[in-house]
């Protein structure tokens, strides 16, 4: 059995490469390649442009980079706080069940302890099963009775550019 | 037919009254009012701190506030760029039905797009089929596929406060 030092830290502009090949990997295994449009230069401005919109913590097992989560912070009305919202997790294949993706995830409640958050939150494909009964042995709890609507695209504009009248 | 003039404005630090009013109703409509522990102190801090975590718009019929819509940036790691979240959507139950919503949503989509957003979203909770209807009609797409898992309260401080060993 090798043995090796897990570590977590906040990632540099520096790692936006490897953010970027994390992110590929983690589209690929959503069957999302399609909707992967990032590029390095877009990643740069919006991890760490003048108004960061996202933060990442990189795992490292040694030296080797293993795997990554993209978070950023939420606000609920009802608890008048910010939340913290985990957008991508990440492990590479050959190092899951590791408790790599578990590490990252106490790493992040306890950011979300100290910045006081009231929620730490994240989206779930359904069909994902091993990671949803991961996610409930932690302490998650489904949130079945809501669902996202999006608008994106070309609806955006049509909708942006909706007439409103005065009644 | 009475007529009105509709304005849909930012709201400053002098609203916090007006928004909490707003929010406690929506709590009400949706039956969370357990939840909806908020105070003018933490709206104060998370929308008109050092580090704002919302926005708000107002709507008004005339001089009359009728509405409130809480949004903030959320991130997607695919798109490389920040989206826009609607966290609450509300209008006066005497007032609905009037175009105040509609209208709120279209000021939402043009800031969206003028901020560069690749998406608009936000959340509906499923037995609300009016919401439901009325969100399609404006060409938002259900992400049915998904769902939200959310830790809190002693659950998060038990994740925040789990031991990580080294494999």
């Amino acid at each position: 059995m090798v043995s090796f030092l897990m570590t977590i830290r906040q990632a540099t502009e520096q790692d936006i490469p490897l953010i970027l090949g994390f992110i590929r990997q983690l589209a690929e295994y959503e069957r999302l390649s399609h909707e992967a449009v990032m590029t390095e230069a877009t990643l740069r401005e919006s991890l760490f442009g003048p108004r960061p919109h996202a933060e990442v913590l990189l795992a490292y097992a040694g030296d080797k980079p293993v795997g990554s989560a993209v978070f950023f912070h939420n606000f609920s009305t009802f608890i008048g706080r910010p939340g913290l919202y985990l957008e991508d997790l990440f492990v590479i294949p050959e190092m899951r069940g590791k408790g790599f993706g578990r590490a990252m995830l106490v790493e992040l409640a306890r950011i979300a302890r100290d910045r006081k958050c009231g929620r730490f939150e994240w989206a779930v494909l359904d069909w994902n099963e091993p990671a949803i009964q991961f996610y409930k042995n932690l302490g998650a709890v489904p949130m079945n009775e809501w669902t996202i609507f999006r608008v994106t695209g070309d609806a955006l504009d049509r909708l942006a550019n909706t007439a409103v009248k005065n009644c």
